[in-house]
């Protein structure tokens, strides 16, 4: 047997959602992956919390002894897929220390600790692959990382959360409120039991933060991402967003900001938008994910596929699994940490969005010329103000709803303007405040 | 001066639409290119015919001594954007024999050479890089060889000619023929002066044959894509289109046939096909390109963005460019080519398709059943026809047109029940036959 075809050994972490479809390929397209790698791939072993001989796989493969599995002498790389951020890390390191190449799928770990993992990934000159970690199946990381290696990227929106985006197709079809939305969702297993992750907008950060740093060649943490969740959005929100012709997504956006000066800061955010209905993020919808990428020469570019779920989030981590694999049988290493631009990280305040305020408002007349006072007070330009007459259930008027969209300003003095909005008199309640994607007036 | 540092060189040979849009960011973007790569580019010189101090660049960069250029030994890569086959083949067998890495984007070569090509880069151990070659700005081949690597892929199907595209867009919305939309196409540009390789599919069967090769391992030329171009798709088409909920759009459809013994085969093919409007293929217009892989883990996957034109196909260049000054500094090779698989190619009679055949038939009773008798005589179901009288200039009814939708069937037994009908007496013309896309019925 020649060097080239010495077995490349792998350690799988996890078997759940992910990890049982990666064992599944290993085994079931053992013969294509050898022939693509010029080695075989063998699983020493995978680790699991519940030992047990109904799993699916043969129990001998089986541990609870992470630390034991990853020090094996003959696991070359370790994939990593169980989750928990703190024994992933711990395992992640250990693989790293000892030389081995990583995959994995961890966003929340790879938006917290990416620098420690990174600089252990150098120290070792082994790989550290986590594809799967943004958009499931869609490639997005390779792309920014090489493909567009040559060029500036100058935006990222994304809608990279499947569960989020199930909620938000579901109240736009439907007319359903958030809350039913959020029933379904999890009565047919697109939501968690605990959605707060998802629903709160943690998850998209994580995957905002992975892809600023890889788009801006600057590290970018969880911790400095702006975000809102779904949980404020109403029916009522669906209802002013047709009118104006968008539908509603939580989007996370990158950004490069360059001012008058030509610094340039970078701005990572997660928040609902409007998006307008021929934006081609408005209709992906269910648990379909798209990233939308805007570099300086490439233009636009769109990547649309299913961002989770067992077999697709397989698919990307066997991708990084048989580029690691074919480092070691080729010599070479796949892309680093790029951190070089260390670009300054712009607060909310300074990002140019335009607004959409709902609020109720006392059914007479002035009001809305002291609304849009407010506006005017702040330099906020308007761009379309829809006004409509509301009835209690007896069919009896009992005020009116503004709905107000502006042009765009800084976050800053829009924010200060639905402060002062809802200390009007005038105002019984600011029902929303959204921002608005993809148009620049 | 470190190891590291030492210097990048490049050979860029063609100063066209996109090599001049390589040489301007190379410039432009230096710092940043030196960041990623660890080392910086230096542009050693630029091959052209015409050498002149009214180019846009240092005139002693010039040089129409391409043989010379690529034989620097500081010419550490050699970028192609020439354009024909003969002289772009003689430089980069030389530049790889001369152990350079390239890059390029020229399809037409690497659709015809490319087994040659990749045994050169394998002898020499050296890159060669072509993402451009496929839908420009977008990346396409990178995906396929890296991120779907650990997947199997079952067909590719792409929009991947911009000139077609924006003639078909054309055609639907205007309602106009295909001679005034393609007179309108060369006017502003979209398509050359001999439109030929175009217009009858050539260019879409070279980026057909590249797509087919990576994705299912197996060398697959343009000589082996079925091919048929748009020249003969009319207004008529595209109005009948409409009323079956279609668009009509240039195809090129590479996909893997597994037959009841589970032998697999490979089908490579180009063709004008009605594309139902829900498909995402459908919407994607003018200049545009897109590529829907569709693969067993990660199923379905869509690519978008500007598949021609100098900067965006500049963007997959300097992608591929970097990656190739990446692995000179940090040592490493890029993916291979992989045809391990070697599946033989599937003629196009073998290809289940579903029809769309338009004719012109007498307008007297009995004719439907005729016409219908030769599907069901081969076992070509139908599954939907339209009839309408034909109004000559006067407004006389002066005969009907006939448009059958047949279900799946192999094309062999289409083809022949196509020439059947021709052979009918209540049969004055066949007008059209266009393969379905996205249906599986
Ligand atoms: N599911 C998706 O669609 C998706 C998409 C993208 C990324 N990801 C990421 O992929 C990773 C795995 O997701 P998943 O959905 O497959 O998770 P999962 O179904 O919950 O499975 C987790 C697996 O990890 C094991 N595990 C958890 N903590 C462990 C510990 N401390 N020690 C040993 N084993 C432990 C579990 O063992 P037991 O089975 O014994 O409990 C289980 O097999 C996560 O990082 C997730 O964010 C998932
Ligand atoms: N344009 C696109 O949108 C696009 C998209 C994808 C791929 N591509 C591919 O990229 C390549 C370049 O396309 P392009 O549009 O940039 O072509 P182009 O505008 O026609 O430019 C070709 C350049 O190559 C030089 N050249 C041609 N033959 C030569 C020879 N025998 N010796 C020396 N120099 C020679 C020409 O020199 P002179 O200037 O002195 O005549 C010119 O500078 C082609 O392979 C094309 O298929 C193009």
């Amino acid at each position: 047997m020649s060097d080239r075809e010495k077995p490349i050994g792998v350690a799988v972490l996890g078997l759940g959602n992910v990890g049982s479809e990666v064992v599944r390929i290993i085994g079931e397209s053992a013969a294509d992956l050898a022939a693509r790698i010029g080695a075989p791939l063998e699983l020493r072993g995978i680790g699991v919390r519940r030992v047990a001989d109904d799993r699916g796989v043969p129990v001998e493969l089986l541990t609870d002894d992470i630390a034991a599995l990853v020090a094996r002498d003959d696991v070359d790389i370790v994939v990593e897929l169980m989750g928990p951020v703190k024994p992933a890390r711990k395992a992640i390191l250990a693989a790293l220390e000892g030389g081995k190449s990583v995959v994995t799928a961890n966003k929340a770990l790879m938006a917290q600790s990416t620098g420690e993992l990174a600089q252990a990934a150098e120290a070792a000159r082994a790989d550290l692959y986590f594809e799967a970690a943004v958009a499931g199946a869609i490639p997005v990381i390779r792309p920014l990382t090489q493909s567009l290696a040559g060029d500036t990227v100058l935006r990222v929106a994304g809608i990279v959360n499947g569960t989020t985006n199930y909620i938000l197709s579901a109240m736009n079809d439907s007319g359903a409120s958030y809350d039913s939305a959020l029933a379904d969702a999890t009565d047919l297993g697109y939501a968690e039991a605990d959605p707060t992750a998802d629903v709160e907008g943690y998850d998209a950060a994580a995957k905002a933060a992975i892809l600023a740093s890889i788009a801006f060649h600057t590290r970018v943490t969880a911790d400095d991402v702006y975000r809102e969740g779904i949980t404020k959005v109403t029916a009522a929100d669906f209802e002013s967003a047709r009118a104006l012709g968008c539908n509603i997504k939580l989007l996370a956006i990158c950004e490069r900001l360059t001012n008058d000066e030509d610094k340039q800061r970078v701005s990572a955010r997660v928040y609902p938008a409007l998006v307008p209905n021929e934006h081609p993020l408005a209709s992906v919808n269910g648990a379909f994910n798209a990233v939308v990428v805007e570099a300086e020469a490439a233009g636009r570019l769109m990547f649309y596929g299913q961002g989770a779920g067992g077999a697709p989030t397989a698919s990307a981590v066997m991708g990084d699994l048989v580029m690691a694999a074919r480092n070691r049988v080729q010599g070479g290493r796949g892309p680093r940490e790029s951190k070089y631009a260390k670009l300054p990280i712009a607060p909310i305040g300074f990002i140019p969005t335009r607004y959409y305020v709902s609020m109720n408002v006392a059914d007479r007349p002035g009001v809305l010329s002291t609304v849009s006072a407010e506006f005017g007070k702040r330099d906020v330009s308007i761009a379309e103000v829809r006004q409509e007459g509301m009835v209690d259930g007896e069919g009896q008027r009992c005020g009116a709803r503004i709905v107000v969209v502006t042009h765009r300003a800084t976050d800053a003095a829009l924010s200060e303007t639905v402060e002062a909005l809802a200390d009007l008199d005038v105002v019984q309640t600011v029902n929303s405040v959204l921002r608005l994607e993809g148009t620049t007036e």
